[in-house]
């Protein structure tokens, strides 16, 4: 450290509770969690607690090793059940495939750590269900990383919504599209089209986020769902040359679904919907109002008001949710200068560390295990209409 | 006419055969017909004939007869069947309410004259079927107002779907939202709320257009149909001051659909889609590509190439459907130089009439009774599968 | 007619009184007004008066007899000077190339007609002054073809801005792009290339609009001008396969200016903006909100509000313009339903004729020729700007 | 550390070389840096040098201290001069106002550091010249935070334009828009409105990015000027209570130029431009193409390929330069998942450290002193030809 003159040294540590990190999965998600795990200190300023990155776990070694450097973890495990019993650690990240989170995920709770697992929560909603037993028996937090909850414009509109400003809702339109199995993107035979692994295709990966976000938004739960689904190529080859995957899981659904409250829904997810590479739309339309938002500008949120004054000029909105009053933006730039897809990691993150260290409920501004497993059960419903062929009045027990 | 030196006198008439007209109904089709009879003759030209406009009917004779005066016709009757036994008419146009569109169809077709209906065809399948076949019988042209076909960007959409370009499609989007029935719009009860009247809601009104469209764009029938509708507001004031009204319609409705081709749809209309006006917003999803429209900004079509060069600008085009190689667009404006919604009509009426003249098929280009009885199949799967909670197959005769 | 039972025929003439038309070009000009003279008796219901089509006048024969003959005149001319000794004619209509305004609109007005010119007013500011003299000495009405003043977008920012909504005025802000002269295009010489004929080229034909839109918005007139002018192609090919023909007119231009009431505004205009067809922008951003709107979507309206309630949503509404309660939409179509570019001429003309019947100021709803002098001042500026290399200050005696 | 059984730790450090870094200023632009700094080791894996936080520089000892703690720095100095002799430095990073460049610039730049300076580079081309004269002789690596060159789609326009694929470029088309000098805003007088400290007002905060822009894209110096400036508030209320503030620079500039190559360009900047809030917006229009892009949607890039296939379809692409194939964007997440601006300057910081440690030219990806010197000559001109009412030539000794 300096000596110079006038240099005056500050503490190295910022004065908020540590907490130990451990995170399984290094790819995509590992990734994204572990730069908000980074950023927080500094961005959410000053920060509930501070993660502390005890450990990444994953099982090829020399690519988790790497990871851990690259991202300033201490160090690394090939076996989770290592990690779990790692009194090091007190918060356990589950970033791995869908068929690996229940078991770790029961076994950090029992162990007594903080569970933050990615979504879906589990293949089906009776495992989701287990998941949850457990981790209310354990009496630790835990949530589901439905970050999309954590959108500056997403929370705007859940609190405008929130506020009685919509009045009645009507409608819920969802449809979250991509399009990187079509021929042309070549992509190989993957885990995620496996349903031993990955229980469902796009209702798991896609259509989890937008039911979670219809029941945050409408603040109801889902009655009835009729859908249909389609797998538009049924084997892939595998990228290790060891011949053709067959693909056990869906492509695409849609599903018609109506809330405990009467709002009339649609949910559609695809990952054959060409030119799509993100596509998360949402439309609401209430008795006063509507809002409409789309992941790709998600620092946008498009706002109608019926009675906005003067009736000439009523219309949609468009406003850029990037002003301090808005949700989290004190926090980063002046107006106009927008946030990335990776920052809603910060929020989510950040909000999970102040319930950890301050007691506080992860409902219902994050999305907890009665969530994932709530989301589970619609997920399911979408499985067996399309099935067969039958209108699924849901059940939550 | 004037004698002054120079002036050179022009003949009065247009050299093309007279087509006599009869029209049923001067409200609001009544006076979108009426000005495309009359526009057609100059900027269609040369036009396939020359609509003479015979009479005007409705029931209510002041009514007529000023609409009759102020659209140009010679005169009007206050009873269709009187009109459709007028030798002076060869076509008979009928933008009446639903429950008068069988009858006075199949009256006209037995008298010999073709006939041109507005949407929908009919309350129901079978009603729509007892159309057709007096049509078939009669062997006169038949259409279906099924006007979107002749937005340029929607036949721009079918040719380059036609031509192969997108390669298999794997999906079509589908929705049709306005808002006259929310609260403060004030709407009172209208004959559009009342089954005896309309047969359906928002599913004969709106749905009918996409079905139209879904079937001209994909090039399919539509095989299953899972739907659920909602009545949001029971029972409305009269304008009459009359007491109440019983809404026993549907609202707003959404489907999921099959194509017999194995493409996954989605088809949702409503009268309570809050700020909504007139969003009637399609998007189909190919090997090769995709295409977008919205009804709101009918002189545009977006569409991706999936192979565009170079790779990195890939993305929607909007364009801009107003250049001289876009369909119809020769006969109207230089580029950027927009067209309006009621120019579909002029393009429809210029196709039927000569259909009628030189003895071409109204399909695939137009909707024909055919079109509009497998429509109307397609709009009763819809109530049924909302009213027993099971998806349905669609059975043409 | 028909004697058919039931029968009942209506007057053939709507009860208007009949203002005998005679048009000077029926080329695209000439297309676009005949169309609306066509139109506005029944659509602009009840009509002001009714435009009775005298005669075409062009200088090719075998054309003008055609287009006559189309558009229904009652005959036409080959010589402006015949059909201006007409006295079936009151209004003088002048759709002809630039060279040809003032001379026929001089003995237009001399001979006692109403006097409506296609924009530009006249080549030089000078040869304006001379046309706005003499028909004010001939005390006839007098309008320049400045349509965009008669788009309902725009007529509502104009009532919104002169409601004092916006409150002061800092900026005014336009472009008018286009792009059929970019060498892809192969467009051959024409007479609007040719100083001799055009005057110039994108100030005279694009300036000319926005300086008008300007000053209508605005409400004030253009103090100084600073400007730059680019010819990026100095020769084409003829059409006619007679050799090069030389461009001395501008292809482009930019100009910052500022309105005696100390607004800021930027013009651009070109012929040269690949990709832009008819690409006309406006932005005015006040104290109190801001207004933008493009001719290419022309029912839109983009308004913000900066004191918008609640303020978590202050945007900019992109506003159908397409209800009732907006201007001149009550003649036309429900909610939703967007007019085309044509429709402007609709309301100009219907304005220009109320004026006539009613003894009414064409001003301040329509440009008349002082607004097509003064506008014709600020373009001889653009040019004496570009010359000189200085800032020019405008005098409009 | 962790002594759990299967625990592996890693390497505490990432193996690249470090570069301390001395920061001036930790307000907005202080902030912004720093995330960049502590951002770049794990997302620009592997990292071309770490940045070793040494010391952050302030003149409020309290506010200062609160920063370098927050951000990690190791302390903190509040006199620049002492930092600049501080040994553990070798980047000088100097985000402190604009009469802060110049000074310790030239200091830092004797003392042997690299330096990167926020810009504009200095209040007047010729103390810019200064500066450029210092860190040559010193002969130390030098850029100008211009961090728009370091968007994504920015640099995916720029390859596109240099690899020819936009053929010659006509216009250059730049506007630069906030609002945050409005009344209603009640933005009390800051040093930004001060001459003294700020060199001009709207001209050096936010011509000098379109500048940069200009000349980075186009690929040619700018030859000359005509400019108009306007200051709407003349005096605005302290903050402290002191009484009130002279606003002695211009809150609004418009200017039309010309560059070297013939390309005519547009460029406005205001703080007066009600509702927009970052209003980047750029357009270059070219013989085989164009391109637009806009801050605020800084993901996207809009494209227009005149010689598209096929014709039909001609249209600005709306492009998501989210995909693995441009520029940067490998090292962040799959298609479709946007990044921030923050983002910006880790692209940028990368890229000088990268210089910094393998001796490679900042130009011309990034701007160096040189591109700061020009810039700031344009500036001037905006000035000199809003004071002089005359179109200014560049010159760039």
């Amino acid at each position: 450290m300096s000596e110079q003159k006038g240099f005056k040294p500050v503490p190295g540590a910022i004065d908020a509770p540590e907490i130990g990190v451990g995170m399984l999965g290094y790819a995509f998600m590992g990734r994204a969690h572990s730069n908000a795990f980074k950023k927080l200190p500094y961005m959410m300023f000053p920060p509930p607690a501070i993660p502390k990155l005890v450990a990444l776990c994953g099982r090829d070694e020399k690519a988790v090793a790497t990871a851990a450097h690259q991202f300033g973890y201490q160090g690394y495990y090939t076996d989770w059940r290592d990690m779990l019993a790692d009194d090091n650690i007190q918060m356990f990240d589950n970033g791995g495939p869908n068929d690996t989170h229940a078991a770790p995920c029961i076994l950090a709770a029992q162990a007594g750590k903080h569970v933050f697992c990615e979504k879906p929560l589990a293949r089906t909603a009776e495992e989701a269900k287990g998941m949850l037993d457990a981790v209310q028996r354990a009496n630790v937090k835990h949530m589901v990383a439905f970050n999309y909850r954590f959108v500056p414009a997403v929370r705007q509109a859940y609190e405008l919504i929130r506020s009685g400003a919509l009045g009645e809702i009507y409608h819920f339109r969802a449809m979250y599209l991509q399009d990187w199995l079509i021929p042309s993107a070549g992509t190989p035979w993957l885990w995620r089209m496996n349903k031993e692994v990955a229980g469902t295709g796009a209702i798991g990966d896609l259509a989890s986020h937008i039911i979670d976000l219809g029941r945050f938004l409408v603040g109801a739960e889902i009655k009835t769902v009729g859908a249909r689904t389609r797998t538009f190529v049924s084997e892939r080859r595998k990228a290790d040359g060891s011949g053709m995957g067959r693909v056990d899981v869906d492509d695409a659904f849609a599903a018609v679904i109506e809330f405990e409250n009467g709002v009339l829904g649609t949910l559609e997810g695809s990952r054959f919907a060409t030119g799509r590479k993100n596509y998360n739309v949402i439309e609401i339309n209430g008795e006063k109002g509507s809002i409409h938002w789309n992941l790709e500008r998600l620092n946008e949120l498009e706002v109608l008001w019926v009675d906005d004054d003067p009736k000439e000029t009523v219309g949609f909105h468009t406003t850029n949710i990037t002003e301090g009053h808005h949700p989290w933006i004190a926090h980063w730039w002046p107006p106009g200068h927008i946030i990335g897809w990776e920052h809603t990691f910060v929020h989510e993150i950040a909000h999970f560390l102040d319930c950890i260290v301050n007691g506080k409920d992860v409902a219902p501004w994050g999305a907890d295990f009665v969530d994932g497993y709530r989301g589970a059960v619609v997920a399911d419903a979408i499985v067996e209409s399309a099935r067969t062929g039958q209108q699924i009045d849901c059940s939550y027990d």
